[in-house]
């Protein structure tokens, strides 16, 4: 993921030192020893206990009595206030609550992080089938329906990144071609949809639409993952598209644009 | 709320005075100007500018175009990973939801931070009555079911701040007086729930179980707000302390108590 590669620039300020520490936990390693943070972010060990000791008293790190490392609270609270989880889940979530109680399927809202689709909501439930997907991780943009819609608005440059970047196999029905995903990405201009059949999981179809702010950015993806068996795109797309465009309507009305940022 | 107070500390170190930049944040003001910033955290304009500049470069901060700040979505991706928010979320959702098909109304989850309730999730829809609670934001202990629960199960000096500090009253039935409070709190452990009757909200009714880990430590409120004339806590509790019951017991599978910080 983005954050794994320790940042070894000498000129590295404290700062710059301080949140390499909590860049160094990930959903992989949410709990870390002091030599383990050590080696992820090439901090000296006094350097790195001292710094986490300043992170544990403001309480974005917690000291687990064993001396491992966690994330606190306090940060999950502040960081609870970034207009792109809390503003957009705020207004998804009533749209997102109905298309799960007429499917009953998973329903994902995600946006686009570093070159991944990262999951900021989801519904689910004891009918739905499992797949992979957790809020505040990530999946890759050419295997997943939210990501395909992100990738297909996102800007030029990052999409030739994608296209010419490794284009990992989960399945065989995974497009590993730069050609193909191309021209599915073009599809999904030209419908306002996109689906994923078996590219990710095995036995799970997704469809998904964008959501829109008021500059009309596409801002986030709206999903269904449901039994590929038991579904089609062309039954459950309209569904999934009435849903994004509640939610685009609604954020239309934010002052500021979620998109908005220098 | 707790971190509001600038922290003047003269021998505040860079990573203190970075983590108050973060701390200025809060949910009644989630932009904030370079001025504002340095105002609330007592660091000098040029300081604030150099600080907030890392902060965005690494993600902790967005800068819109106006030169707004607001929290970015790296933080809140980082924050997720917080145990006390995640896995007690993962946990929860599945029984919050059962709770709300079946009652539809505002189910809560909350935990205590500082001396206030800070609620981490909640399900409700078009049917529920409006409530002044928000993920990610606080309410006082004394004048919510979840708040009681809490606090009738927190550490004796907590218990006694509360007590004896200010019972801001918001309706004519909030508890202000310390006795009856403490009274209040007995039954609490007594009967193993909360319920406040209008006691935050005129027309709401709400009641609260603890939900425990796996050291039997209470480390979270389930509560189920509804209309005080359509509910009665007698015939909403066992289905509250239900849910509850079932969190506790799957969070007991946990390897790491979540309770179980240094």
């Amino acid at each position: 993921m983005g954050n794994e590669s320790p940042d070894k620039t000498p000129g590295r300020s404290v700062t710059g030192k301080a949140l390499s520490i909590l860049g160094a936990f990930t959903p992989a390693r949410p709990e870390l020893r002091l030599v383990e943070i050590s080696r992820i972010t090439g901090l000296p060990e006094p350097t790195a206990h001292r710094l986490a000791g300043e992170l544990v008293a403001w309480g974005a790190l917690e000291r687990l009595r064993d001396g491992t490392y966690r994330i606190g609270l306090r940060l999950w609270e502040v960081g609870s206030l970034s207009p792109r989880s809390r503003t957009l889940r705020e207004i998804a979530r009533p749209f997102m609550q109905d298309l799960y109680e007429v499917t009953r399927e998973n329903v994902h809202l995600a946006v686009l992080r570093d070159s991944q689709v990262l999951y900021v909501e989801k519904y689910f439930g004891p009918r739905s089938i499992r797949v992979p997907t957790h809020i505040g991780e990530r999946l890759p943009l050419h295997s997943t329906g939210a990501g395909k819609v992100l990738l297909a608005f996102s800007p030029p440059a990052l999409q030739d990144r994608v296209l010419h970047g490794a284009l990992r196999r989960f399945t065989p029905a995974t497009i590993v071609m730069p050609g193909t995903l191309s021209r599915a990405l073009v599809n999904v201009r030209r419908t306002g949809m996109a689906t994923c059949v078996e590219e990710l999981t095995m036995g799970a179809l997704s469809v998904a639409a964008p959501i829109y702010d008021a500059n009309r950015t596409v801002v986030a993806a709206l999903s269904l993952v449901m039994r590929s068996s038991g579904g089609h795109p062309d039954r459950m797309g309209p569904a999934v598209r009435t849903a994004a465009q509640g939610i685009s309507r609604e954020l239309a009305r934010c002052p500021v644009p979620l998109g908005g940022t220098a």
